[in-house]
């Protein structure tokens, strides 16, 4: 059973073994309410998942850190055991899809796991750590469906308490629904009046379906960047737990997502992975009621593939209008490049890109095509662009 | 003159004002020293410049404060000043030449400043600059050359020495001097055992130079990304401390200062600019004597502009080569396209990226080449694909 006695006692082994993460007053997210950061993209292995999977394995008999501990993830879960084992010097097999990124896969290896590398996607990775568990013996570390884990979790809002005593709301992001579990449970105990609000993405809402309907629901798909938090079946305790101690769960678009975290690079020079900017999405999109409150948002991790943190930053430029695709008719004679040239560069726009399309099915003789990227200052700047290319008598044929 | 009691009456002015910002463990930088991170990317503005400023500020007299203050920067004294003049409640004029990146015009405007515009660079900037204060009589705050802005960014010294009092080293950027002037200064006095190392751009040397040949120097041009830190001439002030207090100054190359930017990134999770990773690409590439030792790497600042941004990471992971461009010599007959797909996908490579180029001026009619951009695991990964290549009677034309 969760207590505020295991809760204190994580606390207590963790204390020399990870960090006591920074929390980062950040006005300019959002600016009718005070914005706090708990930046647990800056733990050790890169977020949260470690503070569980330690208490977890500290709590393990002789007899069963000697048999060695196994686990089954593509991500976080995958680094915070590994080290954990790693530290308290025993054996972890760790069992991963072959589609997981290179980055992920060698992060854990360093931290000196047995690495399982399963063709296929989490659930056949899964099926091999079970049958490799039942061969070994060993003992099977869940992700957040696990006492120990969601009381680990749970030193956060310890550490919260002491840094920000006064605080009003805090926004948790939601896979699996250990962190809030430990979060909200540890709050509720110590501070009733503080809420507790939890943000799925809009593309994997298991905890927010299942806590709409007041049951356990099984989504039959999930599909978001933010894959830390891509889980189709809540746990049994942490659906129990959030049932109990959690006043809301919203969700966000994955556009709001990009946007989040975009804005955490630019404004507070943090990365965090799409999972760890939910909260930071909610609340800069207005989802929950915290005008003028003094809240917190968790940043639970920072682990993301720097190929995709590229496209990220695009889309969330696109979106704010920072960066847009601007498709113009040309009659093919000469000087229409230097035209349109012309007309974006008095617009002050910055241009990324042109592509000249000449010719091709469904499309007159003569007919051509200047596609350009600009950098534009927003969306309405975009929009003084399109105008002036009408009244030059230009045709455009798509913008976005 | 610069005195500890003034450091200490800085630490005093700023002690509500700005942030003690976060020291996070950092081994896995390079393995052969204990690196720490002085995280002043999180300070407030993004970058430690307001410490400076705000000490600064604070010591004017009231009838100075009543005529206003001006600056003149594109980028992190800028914001500095401004938000300094902002909490005081006094008037700024900020300079900005208007080639400066918009959104660091903004971040500023934000601060309440009042932005004045200056067609052309730096020194046009200046100059206006120069003869406002003439008309205003308003008080021109120095970014570096000012002995109260040397004692503001000292402060950092009195946090280090509180946060790991047995550090051994402290490696720091290096642009006009005032950040190492501050901190070797109030570090020698309190613990003169700790070496404290400079680090420029081998593009923007000023400081490095003068230092070789115990005079200052300026320098014809400066050229380098991180633009925090293109200074021709060091200050006179800071020559002079940097002469007394320092222990050794090292350059490192554009490439260094890209990979070190992506290190923050995947490793980190933090965003420096070029400028704040000066430190972490010296003690990456091993430019000093620091094994086995406690070091800190002053990572001075965030604020770099996501478009580059962008640019940085690539050329990061073409240094580490993971990613590689590779253009293959194809004869133009069926199927070759398929064959040569088939040599990357066995490879275990990731196209990122396809280019075929048929014919055009010096080639012969019947040639074409193949460009793919390729996501690699490192350097060797891309030889042993090119010699697959070669092996099955490709002509590779170039890789990189």
């Amino acid at each position: 059973m969760l207590t505020l006695d295991k809760v204190y006692d994580a606390a207590r082994v963790l204390k020399d073994n990870i960090r006591k993460t920074d929390l980062i007053y950040a006005p300019s997210l959002n600016d009718k309410t005070n914005i706090y950061l708990k930046a647990e993209n800056l733990q050790t292995t890169g977020s949260f998942k470690v503070r569980g999977a330690y208490y977890k394995i500290s709590r393990l008999s002789d007899e069963q850190k000697k048999r060695g501990i196994i686990a089954c993830s593509a991500g976080n879960h995958a680094q915070g055991v590994a080290l954990s084992a790693q530290k308290n010097g025993i054996e972890s097999a760790i069992f991963i899809p072959s589609t997981a990124p290179i980055s992920k896969i060698e992060a854990t290896r360093k931290y000196g796991a047995k690495i399982m590398l399963i063709d296929g996607v989490y659930d056949d990775a899964y099926n091999e750590a079970i049958k490799y568990q039942k061969e070994t013996q060993g003992e099977f570390i869940h992700p957040f469906d696990d006492i120990d884990v969601i009381a680990g979790q749970g030193t956060i809002a310890l550490e919260l308490m002491e840094q920000l005593s006064d605080m009003e709301a805090v926004i948790v992001p939601i896979g699996g629904g250990g962190l809030i579990s430990g979060v909200a449970y540890t709050i509720k105990m110590l501070n009733p009046k503080c809420k507790v609000y939890g943000v799925q993405a809009s593309g994997a809402p298991s905890m927010f379906e299942s806590h709409l309907k007041h049951e356990r629901l099984e989504l039959a798909t999930v599909s978001t960047f933010a894959d830390g938090t891509a889980v189709k079946l809540p746990g049994e305790h942490t659906f129990e737990i959030c049932e109990k101690y959690v006043d809301d769960i919203v969700t966000v678009s994955e556009d709001e997502i990009a946007s989040a975290v975009l804005s955490l690079i630019e404004k507070q020079k943090l990365i965090a992975e799409g999972a760890g900017a939910l909260s930071v999405a909610a609340a800069m999109f207005d989802k929950l009621p915290i005008e003028n409150k003094k809240t917190v948002c968790l940043v639970s991790g920072g682990n993301i593939d720097v190929n995709i943190l590229s496209r990220v930053i695009n889309r969330g430029l696109m979106k704010e209008g920072r960066l847009s695709d601007l498709t113009v008719e040309l009659l093919d004679k000469p000087g229409q490049l230097r035209d349109v040239s012309t007309i974006i560069a008095q617009s002050g726009a910055n241009v990324v890109r042109v592509r000249h399309n000449q010719g091709g099915k469904g499309m007159e003789i003569n007919e051509c095509y200047l596609s350009v990227t600009l950098e534009t200052k927003n969306a309405q700047h975009l929009e003084e662009i399109k105008k002036t290319f009408i009244e030059k008598g230009y045709k455009i044929s798509s913008s976005f």
